[in-house]
């Protein structure tokens, strides 16, 4: 085998080594937080070893930064804003989902928190690497927010006054706000209580009943 | 002196002393987090030894529990709920201590955050101590603020259909959870434009132009 056929092969082996270490690090940090969860946490839930961990993740931190971009990130696209576009109505999609993924979800699942949420509380203040990337990933969820409340705007389901700018910030930071005090609190059951009243609001600026 | 004339004014002497103490306490708290800070960084803050501070609080736990009890239950009261017995609408008085309070507040205070959200992120999860009497804390303010909303309803200023207590709680949580982002991403100029939003909230709620 000449080194031109090895390479692609060994890269693919590095990316799902990557995406394995990946895999078992999230739920651990999710649980544990990520000071919390130590690099032989998560090598022993893989196949590999600690010396592959430290060739694809130099430090604990890159580890981090790339549980943010490689797994939150797509997280964010996958469960809050690809599945809009299933909806004519952009403003029922976004209730529809709130709905799906917190209000059927169990309490035990909802009291780990909000994987962004607990890094923004944990990591952001300790870490200008992590802050910057944790804003970039609520932008990104912002910006695809936005990008369907214009649609609404357009398609005349979203009132005409409306800022879709700040309405898109309001909903996404209420809903993180939500997670990062519930959990704090430990009352995953208030959070159908708060939708209730989010619901008000986004009653307010439709042109619709929701 | 006889015992019985000298025993009120060393009550009084550690009573003072108790509140220097917090009084020293909470700024640093506020800043530094609750971990962040020594009880040598606290007790330099003050004329007092450390042995006064061992005989008053025999643990930092203890410090931190009087900080909510003794120091952040009557700031809430202060700031958040006796004021809105000035206002006929209790709505506008909400909306008017937000507007005071936070709209009018630099960057550099904002940005410390709110001293109950801190410890709610910082020590709920770690502390059951402190996650009761957190929650404690924060039932006070819902609890006033749906007084005052009740109060609003009995006055024709919030709608008849309004549940005063799921938009009591609805107020303080988003309040707090918007805190909570704002801290972590070091973003106080987005408060803003968060209660711009709350704001349409308030106007969904009301009865009359607010």
């Amino acid at each position: 085998m000449d080194s031109k056929a090895r390479r692609p092969k060994k890269i693919r082996d590095l990316e799902r080594t990557r995406a394995e270490i990946l895999e078992a690090a999230f739920p651990l940090v999710l649980e544990h937080g990520f000071q919390g969860v130590s690099i032989d946490d998560i090598v022993a839930e893989t196949r590999h070893t600690k010396g592959a961990f430290y060739h694809l993740f130099p430090t604990k931190l890159d580890l981090g930064y790339a549980l943010v971009d490689e797994v939150i990130r797509p997280l964010i696209i996958d469960r809050w804003v690809r599945p809009l576009e299933d909806f004519e109505n952009p403003l029922q999609g976004i209730l529809s989902r709130m709905q799906e993924l917190i209000g059927r979800e169990s309490p035990e699942i909802l009291k780990l928190g909000c994987p962004l949420n607990n890094l923004v509380q944990e990591m952001a203040p300790l870490d200008a690497g992590f802050k910057k990337k944790l804003r970039s990933a609520l932008d990104l969820w912002v910006n695809e927010t936005e990008r369907h409340l214009a649609r609404a705007k357009a398609d005349g389901f979203l009132k005409q006054s409306v800022n879709t700018k700040e309405a898109a910030h309001f909903i996404v930071m209420a809903h993180e706000g939500f997670y990062g005090m519930i959990k704090g609190l430990g009352r995953p059951e208030a959070f159908a209580e708060l939708f209730g009243s989010l619901k008000i609001y986004f009653q307010a600026i439709s042109t619709t009943a929701l």
